[in-house]
């Protein structure tokens, strides 16, 4: 959970990531590394034993993470937007136990909560509840201790339940196959029958069930802004450090550096933008149930605008850093090409077309986006 | 000097503003409601009498004027950075009284320095020292009360100095006839064998003669952005108010709400990255004299950073608000093409490509932007 | 009609062009001239006394007068439509003695045919037709010798009819006054109880009334491109003759050489994608009746695609001039902001996103843009 | 050589282009459908036994290949330019029979001319000929069956020669590892005293060494072009065929429309810029030594417009076909990110911000880019 944790992590990650981006699949060995980081435990308050890091302070984890290898830091990233989850749909009651416990165990946890996705549905058998269907887009289930799940109980309304990713019926496939966010394990899980107890469901307030809870949807999409931006961080970092290490004889085009400055202006103002929607977020955060549906709407706005410009670094810098370096960073060995590839994939998540809609709403109508699993 | 005063100051010059694009020349009227505001004494240390208002605080007055009239925004500016080229230029001794002065007369201070235009030159005969020659672009030159002047030695050395505009020889032309920043008077001063006092020589440590004295162009240019900050937030409130204004009945098109969001997002990033650097040069002027050049460097790339978006989302809001409020907006009353007009006329007061060779220098090799009158 | 006449005109329009820029209103000296050059009849068949020329050869006119003054480039192309309008919507025994009067009379043509503006509307009384109500944006309607106008009829229906601009009861007000386009005379008709005689209706087919009639919208939206085209050619020209005229010794920057590369690769572009178009109209009014709806739809998506990029241009250009100019450029007797201004305004005529998505139904799906006035 | 044969070309280039660009390497099997198909006599005069396609249908053809399979389009295309070298840099006498004998044996020509790679010398000793050293970025070498190659003379003079390329001493090495165009073999030659007779040597004019001579850059360089441009057409025809054949029940986003229409109308315009760009080289090319340099110039002019337009629209068009399809497209299986790597590979072949420059110079000043290898 130190910063020498932190930093011994990245080394060992941007150490495989290029081989690893090749190879694909579940990344066994870098999970156990975060696992044993003690970084799990991150956002858990410090009186559950975790470290207490503001949120602001976890992105910025996820942030350079992203920056050496975006498909684990998505993975972490979304361990916490779990635990995230447990605060802010369930009762104290309730979350409370998993945190120490997360804590004590280190577990890890995956995402199967997807609202877009209606096949897994919650059916009463006999005064019993089943999981029964299957899930797209499961980011890190694979390998995780623990899922959130998402279904539709036979009224046609979500319901969002934690439980243990080895009880039965569960089967992880991995069947995740992109060309980018190659080791996010964004597979699907079946459901085969699976038991689930009332206990486990998150009832109070349930998704999106007061304001506060609403912040889960801002987590998430600020999540998606620090991933991108560590992208482009990550792929200017490739651009600054092959071109010190170019013999100095090579003289340098003008038009180089008015590129790499225009490349680098665009980072340094999403920059900006990503850690004015983090301390928003923390302050909604620390609100708590007294947090406005106003203010809820201010910190919705800063994170789109952070969506906004971060999606558009991502893809030009990793499009970009070829203008710095010239043809002979296209080399297969080096895999430079996947900081654009991730950032393709990636930036698919939602459309930004619908985020700048919602902008505009605010802009010149003053109107805060409705709160949805996506905005 | 309150809060008051500056809305009150603010009011009154959007009442005119359009009107006066029409009519150019000197705004002796608005000129007068400024001196009488008390904001000529914002940015003077409170222990000479001023206000004591950070450069932040100073240039969100800029900003906050430029929104509604840019001209007078620019000249109101410079008359601060005419106060600062005092304290950086010259000592203790020589600009402690001037800024009293300034505060007790209520001094507006002109700008006749101009490093490009080399045609004034410093003589000096039988012990006597003369300016002879002009200068061109002196915004604010009319009806100032003082001047900061620069002329070439005759050993080719740059001279600045402060003198009251009214000294004999002085004349200042009344030329300034462009189609943008109409009302900043940046015309010719003509200096016809202008007696000079050594003691008005800004000696120590003359221009640029230190770390701390290069922070002047720093300041100017943090000026111009925040002029062109100001012109873009002015730019989408008329879309904004106007929008309201609208009946009801008329359906938004999602196109619209998309362009908004568009330039919405591009001016909330604007302000993020003008307010950082704001912060930057504050710091950077608390630390005088024992300013470093990496950190001057910081606060350089900082502002040119802020310099390259505000230009840019100056011209693409003064375009783009016709986007949002559609035909019937271009009625020749509202003159609300003066907002593109202005931000087209500043923003080539320097070329932004520079700016962005300097970044890219520093982004991809860690250089410092060299200190000169205009980076 | 002849070269030398098109060459004297453009001469004598470029000489006031600036100058009835600040004066705006009806350009009566320059219509003259017009009429004088024979253009008027331009379009007309040769058999009726006319140039013959083609659509292509037309709009190359108008985007050479564009080039020098789009306020009559646009006057003058609006004549031709009305001319257009009568051979689309009208049987040839109705247009062939109007087009043979418009020769040899050297008549003007305006337009009071706007179907957004559903104020005007055609009523009976006692077996006569009266036209009652108002009209906006009749671009052309003053001084003109005849007029194309619309009406609703209390059915609901569109009419449209030729009558005399100086019928007793019509009314051209001079209350156009936008900050661009100054002199295209885009104000208000009204009609006070105008008679209409039921032969000036143009009835067969009517208004869109076959395929070969809906070429109508196609040749209103090309002659925009091509205007707006003219603009972004007079913008370039601008920054190309003042940029030979400066004394050698000034060196070129290569930044402004690359500007000025990228600006003018642009203007290539819509110039071939507008001449493509051109090419695509003269071929579908060849056929005449026997047009099928798919060919109509290719040249609609040939037109939208010169109208998507010529609308960029003409802004990209007016606005970029300056980028090669600096601020010199910038000085108000020039009055070079015309170029984006003319070009501001006119670019707001009908929403570019529109089009835009009706060439995504058809590259997506292969739809055709559903023939109106717009597309 | 029939419409046939190119038809059945690239339904087998299509079939396994996915696979292959997984694969890279050398697509031997591929290169012998070329063989058999014929098309390596298209350029050749039909007096010669070729087909006797003008340049722009070889370039048409160079299109179609890419846009399935943009790796053999370039070694298809680089055969080709061979050809013309011959024709271009040696007498009549010399490429005559090698022409004929490319049509009667088939023969494969590969790329050993790179002039910015100095390491192959000329050596004379003993009254023979030897070349020495290595070449890098030899497209098409592998497999080939003659070669041309560059060497320095001992003067430092470029040499340029057609050789077998099983000539004793040639070494292909099998070094090519991009992430792009990965089957265009563009890897390393080897020259292990390569015995070399003075007839091969192209010394009438010899490279660039008349007006016509100085074509072989434009022909280059527009191939250039119509790669990128088949790979954006590839990858829109991508995006048209996979929307089709979705569920109708999926609704339309209309910012999917608008992005849809947005790419589709540079793709036109870019395929009229290099269309434009292919008739004015059919031209030049026909006025064989009469050709001026203005002529060429105008060439020249005209292919650098289509390099930044086709460079633009294959890098827009890879990334945003994804906007248009979502996430799922992004599939590894599909392997759909190969449009954008090809792209981003080949467009660094030469720095487009040069050409930009060079049209800046032409559009302000009349210079018509001076002949290189490069433009």
């Amino acid at each position: 959970m130190s910063k020498l944790a932190l930093d011994q992590l990245l080394q060992a990650l941007a150490a495989t990531a290029a081989e690893r981006d090749r190879a694909g699949g579940t990344a066994l060995r870098e999970r156990g590394l975060i696992r044993e980081s003690g970084l799990l435990a991150l956002s858990v308050p410090v009186e559950l034993g975790g470290a207490g890091a503001s949120w602001s302070e976890v992105l910025q984890v996820v942030r350079r993470l992203s920056a050496v290898d975006s498909a684990l830091g998505h993975v972490f990233a979304f361990h916490h937007l779990m635990l995230a989850t447990l605060r802010l749909f369930g009762p104290r009651a309730q979350w409370e136990p998993q945190l120490r416990q997360t804590v004590a165990e280190r577990l890890f946890w995956g995402n199967a909560l997807n609202p877009r996705d209606p096949r897994t549905v919650l059916v009463e058998e006999g005064g019993r509840l089943r999981l029964r269907g299957s899930k797209s887009f499961c980011s890190g289930a694979s390998d995780a201790d623990r899922l959130i799940v998402s279904a539709l109980s036979a009224a046609g309304k979500l319901i969002v339940a934690a439980i243990p990713a080895g009880r039965a019926g569960v089967k992880v496939l991995d069947d995740w196959d992109s060309f980018g966010q190659r080791q996010t394990d964004s597979g699907t899980v079946l459901f085969d029958d699976v038991a689930l107890d009332e206990a486990e469901i998150l009832r109070q307030p349930g998704p999106l069930g007061s304001v506060f809870a609403s912040l889960r949807p801002c987590l998430a999409q600020l999540i998606l802004g620090n991933v991108y931006l560590g992208l482009a961080e990550g792929a200017f970092t490739e651009a600054q450090e092959r071109t010190r290490a170019r013999p100095p004889s090579e003289a340098i085009d003008p038009f180089v550096l008015r590129r790499a400055g225009e490349l680098w202006a665009e980072l340094q103002t999403a920059r900006l933008a990503t850690d004015e929607a983090g301390r928003a977020l923390d302050r909604a955060w620390a609100a708590g149930d007294a947090l406005t549906g106003e203010r809820r709407g201010q910190v919705a706005v800063a994170i789109a605008v952070a969506k906004v410009v971060t999606t558009r670094v991502a893809l030009t810098t990793g499009q970009g850093l070829f203008d710095l370096l010239g043809p002979r960073a296209t080399t297969g060995q080096a895999r430079l090409d996947r900081y654009w590839r991730n950032a393709r994939v990636h930036t698919l998540h939602d459309p930004v077309d619908h985020k700048l809609r919602d902008l505009g709403s605010h802009a010149l109508w003053g109107e805060w986006p409705t709160p949805s699993f996506y905005s």
